[in-house]
């Protein structure tokens, strides 16, 4: 039932080339959940002016901001939390009677993440993908104090860029790196890709780490995560980092943190449709 | 539950400086009740071309237009149907893949009544207000070639300006008139305002006519309405032209006609929310 929207109800939306409905389930469970009279809604669009003029004039509450905008949509913001500064990219726009701060709920969750499993600074570390969660997985390492690292990829324009970004290394491929951490922020390993069912890095070298931090959140248990567990090797997953952001982005949004439990109810409500 | 919303679920919203819930109420009644992945929401704003950009950039498929934007959107839209041409006016908007064609359902909804009922073209009439409504009905009575009319109303300046816009006179108040048809589009008995529980026009004006209408559409039976009717007179009520006018705005925007029972039954949920 809609029946339940009224004209007070608050709007939430999040904006990307590709929308899933993972975000707009989860979301909506949560307000239904905990009785909030909230709306969610993934939205596509070309027009990313046009897309803030409107959360702007209608008073949205909240808007996630996917691929590709989250640079481009820096110069229609009024405020840039440090968590976006930090890596110079938003992926949650939060609108308070018409001023729109922005943060990035990604590097919030990689940073605690690091923190929490109490990650050894000196750590060497390999980083797999020059992407938007690449940047923000080396921005975190670079801002805890992590030095002595590379950044693995094909790409060597972006590569290099976002080496030199944070002060660490670059390189095309894993040759001649042994690493304690080993993180993998490219598509390697993710349900529904070209690359599904892959490793994200080979047995050999997750069998020299000592973790393997998989930013990958779908599977759940991603090939890589799966061996590494196998031989007692201490895992992050992509799905911690999902539920840490997503929560981080929900009490942004309403200011409730919901629990543990009601949080995984909703995850897996989220996940219960393709 | 709002967890059947996704991403493909189309929005249509309305905007007014004052909202009510009864739009929203009607239209997501019949969204569930004919299984339509649709979701409606009014909204208020003070920046029009803000929300315009946002309709047009989240490719909303319809907008409803309340006072004090109705004339101003004209110069937003792509394109400007007949019924919203006659009188100058917006109240809905449909947009068909980024095109935004602009209607005006009252003005279609008078007509079609004025048709229905069969009222003779050259009854005399005498049409209280001045105002969105009142034009619209002034409008419709020019466009199907009714000459014989007045104007009532207090404010000479949009009084007499649309008078001499439709042909018909004007004057301040009901003084030496006996009119065939009486038009109430003033507030004039509505639920709510300062003047509930008027009669929009004395007993002894119905006694000499032959039809009343009244635009007041809320209560369903105004007191004039009850006392024409009482004295077995023809009458015209608002709740008639929100019917047709509703259904028509729904099936601009869906393509879907709602029955009547269904139309009844959608109808009488709004209203049971003040």
């Amino acid at each position: 039932m809609n029946t339940k929207i009224n004209k007070d109800t608050t709007i939430c939306m999040s904006l990307a080339a590709r929308p899933t409905n993972f975000g707009t389930r989860f979301h909506n469970y949560l307000y239904d959940a905990l009785d909030l009279n909230y709306l969610y809604k993934a939205f596509t669009s070309k027009d990313l002016a046009g897309v803030i003029a409107g959360v702007r004039a209608l008073n949205f509450r909240g808007c996630a901001i996917s691929m590709p905008f989250k640079e481009e949509v820096i110069a229609l913001v009024d405020e840039l939390d440090p968590s976006a500064a930090a890596i110079n990219s938003v992926n949650t726009i939060v609108n308070t009677d018409g001023h729109l701060k922005a943060y990035n709920t990604d590097y919030i969750a990689i940073s605690t993440l690091l923190t929490q499993y109490a990650i050894p600074t000196d750590f060497s570390f390999s980083l797999k993908g020059s992407g938007g969660m690449a940047k923000a997985v080396a921005c975190a390492l670079r801002d805890l104090g992590f030095t002595n690292g590379v950044i693995v990829g094909r790409n060597e324009a972006s590569g290099r860029a976002l080496a030199d970004l944070c002060g660490f290394k670059w390189q095309t491929d894993m040759s001649g790196i042994e690493a304690d951490l080993l993180i993998n922020a490219t598509p390697l390993g993710m349900s529904g890709g070209i690359e599904e069912g892959k490793l994200c890095f080979c047995e050999h070298e997750i069998e020299h780490a000592q973790v393997l931090f998989d930013v990958v959140a779908i599977p759940a248990v991603t090939p890589a995560v799966q061996f590494a567990k196998s031989i007692n090797k201490s895992v992050i997953t992509g799905s911690e980092v999902f539920a840490i952001q997503a929560v981080e982005q929900f009490q942004l949004y309403t200011g409730i943190k919901p629990s543990q439990e009601l949080f995984e109810q909703a995850a897996a409500y989220s996940r219960s449709e393709s």
